[in-house]
């Protein structure tokens, strides 16, 4: 069962129950790309119903739109907003047109919508236009990213959530080893001793940076255009709709968002999408380094590092029993190469721009939810599956740290700078330790030892008086 | 209903119904990252399948499996090849521990089919292992770059087929407007004419060049280290095994496939996969050349170039009646941007590799497999929707030529530098073309200006005789 | 001439007159990569020069140092401060050992100035040295960092002043421009119309967005970790001195810097510089679009777009006379794609870290200090042969608009929907302009058409009253 | 002392010593850009003195120019080829005008050479001018992409023999150290035994690998326009000329230089540069790799893996006595990073191609030189003050094997699944070694269990017999 709907290229049949119309239904023609649609990323759709919510208000307010229809449209946004009509967007999320089927299928299913609540069937536009009234006073130009920043700031919301889980989790490992002794590594070279506690507190504190880093670059990507229109000169919109529709975006959201200063230069600008780009990509960066070092430190079991234990979770070998990979942190290092090329295919776009527009928004778009959301997903998993359940090797740790010759700098202000390297050289080619030395040699008493080589000592600055 | 399956971290319950087993369900439960599945990509099940079939045939003739198990195996592999059991794939395609959870998917499924074959129940392992039967003489290590490197030799062949349709399209394009004249422009600044025929017969020309590099680097892949497993030094596989695996891939593919050289070398090495999606790369930087230009030459249609017109398939504008804009080639520009973030992804992936094996294969190949997917698939759209519906606006694109201050290069040995000198001066001071100022200064008669300025002189070399 | 000084590896010579060092010559020596010194990066040896004074003085106020010797070593930081030493900074800027070279160039050099000032001969270091002085409380890992975000706030100061004065030239044009009209685009295709001041002011404004966003974030990256010297357990610090070698730094140099909270998260991570290369990266991707647009604005002069004219800087061919490109843009986007590589380094070096430190951190400041400072030139450049002179083509780009269809969109609140549409087509069926058919016509008047065209109707909101 | 010289845009000084003209001297005051100059880069004047005497040659043979006129050029663009005159090319490497100054620069330092030859003095270019004879039947366009193939091929001819060098090393590494057992790893974990030899031997093998493609694809990327003149029409260059010309170039370098098929095609495309920075960039991937694994199996010297050691050639600490870093991998690496980063620049100027041209070209040689340039620099550092000095710690690398849990499954064939398994829990629960165990428990007798893990039966396939 279809109904037909026309426009400027012509009819098309659609289904009788789609609440889309002809311009998604052609988005859908053009563009079969990547087989993953806008239902795939719903906080666009909620970006798009709270963009044409505050616009149709606005538009009331004006007197451009009656207020039944007002009426009509809010309560449509409304439930675009629970997500009912999710399955209602099938675009694909690479699509030409800067947006405009996106923005178009955002008209037409509110429209179609508001249309059944006013008690007319789906397609008589003449009581509701998906042009005339979802549109009005605005373009694709202005609304579409207006919707990307809701878009991005409800994705970006959920991320840090998942990050702060992530850097909980991490805090709770430091508390469990507080105080247990590892040697701290410098150009992978042995160098001087730190606690678990101090890396897994430095773990948990560099996390809470980064979430603190993107709630303040999505913040300040709250600016919109509305009111620009085509391209940046307002045409077709009266004075003092951006102001009331901007007021609007921020009250109904609850959100600090501000208006852009100047439409033409904000039209085709998408700098702000590239520094939330580049904050997910630091944060990328960061991840995989600290990928590395769990990967590192659990090399072995017995022929590497060994300091921690991840916990297995799926047989490594179909060759040797009992072999297990760190396959959490593995999945996680992926994603983040996956997410620093995204960030280089939102530099392109957005360098992409040309005169008054920018018309590769929806790859920018597309770039920056699915990094956002694969970096969530892959975090989840990493500290169920992993963070979790580490585990220390406390004495193998302990036992590397004083067997290191680095443990003579700890010694330098008690036996004295001299003592110190005359024990060092020979502990390295004797192939000793430095504490069975000290002792082997009445420098020092096991007890006097065992102080200056405790953990308090150690790892934080000390005090002239105590040398 | 779900029988219980068990390994070395324990058991689960697996759907009866299923032919994957344990490792595939782990995989399920540990990877839950991207929502992209093995399955949305069959030519890396196909690549496994026929792994599989041709390591049994050898384990079968070296006889370490017997006859009637190698036979089931067999059939198994090429029921999978039909794509049947696509389904059956459904593991995350960003996944840590190197594609063991891909390779044991493998194993699993095969071995299930197979025990079927032969009247025996799902699950029944001992009469088909996924481990010693479906992963003898093999390791994830060794089977699975093996079939990535098929999986990319089938996918490239269908995009060789879309770039060869595509370069088809502009070869018709070039046929239809052969001697029709136009702007040839460098810096963006008018230069000297040439003909459409020309510029088409480049874009055809030009994709023909993409497709013998893919092709060739496609072919080169095809090197396979089977026999190294775990690390390159064959352990667990028996001498000949190796030569005779690789020999059965190519006899039952009908591909060339080589033997690494150094096994050891090979294991940790991705530097064919860079190759390949470098090569991926290098399209997309073409093709988003190519969309440029279109886009730039069919600007206006009143302010712009305005020499060739894309057909309109969607309305640009809610705003401006009439507005069509170059959708489909925006398209193409942004899979190219995403293409070439891939292509990073894939050299952050191989630079990360470590010591013996580089445990980050799965992005390399869904980074790849991805790439060549959406590249294929907005290639389609755009012959059909775009290239295949240009026209040529023949009469503009001539004006332009015959106004320009260029066509005085071609007049230069007819009519002698200085006078060109003087009529190219006064023909940019006073607005006037140099057409009507050399005729109406009676220099060249019409007819000789025309032939002078024929497409056949002005395109090709010409000798010094018709100076 | 030489004399000759001693480290752990050995004895080197050491030219008589040279200021620097044994670790140095080492530095040198090994170091023979990229033929750019620390010497052509002027900010590093500044930035430098300040953090020794910093730690000198709170070394001395700790009584750890004597007064002569901080008197002196701080009148040899103040001499190296005036650039006259710049010339004993020799290093290669890509070197290993994470800027351990560069840190004793730096300490040795200083020794030595401060040995001269107190009488001794260079190389005395019994009297000030280069570790126990220069280097006391400090590592490589601390001081060279904190020497880092100096140099790169310098550097970001020029590059501020030089983009405040391109946007100035922006501006003026603005002004010379104001109520110009020209033809507003849309995915390349003619769209509404706007003035050149609308234009030159977005121009203008869009980098003054991007001066302050560059301002904050390296005032942000002012952030040190004096006082945790080899891996932030603050080894061989004594209490307080971190907060009061980080007082002096801010008091020196009179720049808001601050203290890391967590020195062991502090010392591998390099976040801060990934977002300040994010933001040059940032600046870089807008400027490439700017002088697309440029160059494409001055396409031409015949068949192209043709609105502004660029100055002739250079003959742009060796064939056609009077053709002239423009190289100044084209100079700039090819910095600007350097400028992006460079960005994708320092991705690379900081994803590099691993465990207690980033050790590649000497390629991090050079990517930086080079993108900065090549742009910086380029935009001088730009300003001065390019866009202070650019010329607007009033005429030409006034006919454009007045023959687009788009001004349609103009006239449709007064003639309406009907008569817009009839004559939009027939303008485009019939080659002619919209303009000419309202007058023909006899739809308005003159004077009414030329009051509704005009820009202040144009390229602003219209209140409704106005229709 | 100065002369006059004029162009189009007026007259400029030039030194009168200077063997450059007007062109030149635009080319320095217009871009002041990097710093970095032609002279820095030998191989691009190379490249133009050869593409010039071909062309010279192929225009005296078609009588277009004197024979006394090519003999002088001839012999200029001979000691041109000596690098007398590389001081005389003073542009900066980044410049717009797609290498129009490089050209020129070329053009005049040849033709004033020439002119001393015939016994004229500098700027007599009546007698032999930088456009009519030394660009005669060229464009830049055609001539500076010539150039740039010789180049590239120049250069990488160093840095493949840079490559053959540190091959030889690691080769003769895997020699001296031919089957001292050591531990593979896979994941990082402890996977089965290998030798050193088969490591420096893998190492060795992958760099000729890289040695080969370099090779290939350099001798590939042999294919030039010349004759194309502007556009790729030919325009103003006679029939002939092109074949001619190639052959020419053929002849005089001994190289295996093509003809491009269509000058229409090749003129705007810059794919063979884009193919030979991927095949930079994949070395670079690869080599970083390598440097990875070095410092990994380096560290310690007691909390590491401690497998190798790397040569100490400065101190690594000042606060840590004896510490000493992998400073030159380390170099390495952040090359490495920047190479990769050049790659981008590459690849983004070629994107950046529009209609008949790709002005873009001047960053893409200098990318390419420098990555070329600062790769082969850096690994003759890494050779000699690195690689050459490696040495294996045999007795520990022989212990991590012999005390690791993986040797059981070199035991399997000998000892049964299940006596490994039992030996294999007990060794990880008790931490005891497997060897120790099973002599223990009288399993096997010391000879049999060092026939068993001796080298030559641990890594190398093992026939069935031997089972």
């Amino acid at each position: 069962m279809y109904r037909i709907e026309s426009d400027l290229i012509g009819e098309l049949n659609i289904p009788a129950e789609a609440y889309y119309g002809i311009q998604t239904q052609r988005g859908i023609n053009n563009f079969n790309i990547s087989g993953v649609k806008l239902y795939n990323y719903p906080t666009i759709i909620k970006g798009l119903a709270y963009v044409k919510w505050a616009a149709v208000e606005a538009n009331g307010e004006l007197e451009l739109i009656s207020k039944e229809v007002v009426a009509a449209v809010v309560e449509a946004c409304k439930e675009v907003l629970t997500g009912t009509y999710d399955n209602q967007f099938p675009v694909d999320m690479i699509q030409g047109g800067a947006g405009t089927s996106t923005n178009m299928n955002a008209n037409e299913v509110i429209a179609n919508i508001a249309l059944e609540k006013m008690g007319h069937p789906k397609g008589a536009y003449q009581y509701c236009s998906p042009h005339d009234v979802l549109n009005c006073s605005q373009s694709t130009n202005d609304a579409y990213p207006a919707a990307i920043v809701l878009a991005i700031y409800f994705s970006n919301e959920k991320l840090v959530d998942q990050l702060k889980s992530l850097s909980n989790s991490f805090r709770a490992k430091a508390n469990t080893y507080r105080d247990v002794l590892k040697m701290g590594r410098t150009h992978l070279q042995d160098a001087v001793p730190m606690s678990f506690g101090q890396m897994f507190d430095a773990y948990a504190d560099t996390l809470d940076i980064e979430i603190a880093n993107l709630k303040a670059i999505a913040t300040s990507c709250l600016e919109v255009s509305m009111g620009a229109t085509a391209i940046g000169t307002g045409i077709n919109a009266i004075p003092g709709y951006a102001e009331l529709c901007t007021k609007k975006m921020a009250q109904i959201t609850g959100l600090p968002i501000k208006q852009a200063k100047n439409f033409i230069e904000s039209t085709p600008d998408t700098s702000g999408f590239v520094s939330y780009s580049s904050a997910v990509k630091r944060l990328a960066t960061k991840l995989s380094r600290l990928m590395n070092d769990l990967r590192m430190l659990s090399s072995g079991p017995r022929c590497g590092l060994n300091e921690i234990n991840l916990p297995g979770v799926q047989p490594g070998s179909s060759i040797m029993p009992g072999k297990v990979n760190p396959v959490m942190p593995e999945s996680v290092n992926q994603v983040c190469f996956k997410v620093i090329g995204n960030d280089l295919a939102v530099t392109l776009a957005s360098e992409a721009g040309q005169l008054q527009l920018n018309v590769m928004e929806p790859i920018i778009l597309y770039s920056i939810l699915e990094s956002v959301t694969i970096l969530g997903n892959a975090l989840d998993g990493l500290r169920i599956h992993c963070i979790d359940g580490i585990t220390v090797n406390e004495a193998h740790s302990k036992e590397l740290v004083l067997n290191s010759i680095g443990i003579v700098t700890a010694l330098n202000p008690y036996i004295g700078y001299e003592n110190s390297t005359t024990i060092a050289k020979e502990a390295l080619e004797k192939n000793r330790s430095v504490y069975d030395l000290i002792l082997e040699r009445n420098i020092l008493t096991k007890e006097q030892l065992d102080t200056i080589l405790s953990p308090e000592h150690m790892i934080y600055p000390q005090k002239k008086e105590n040398f």
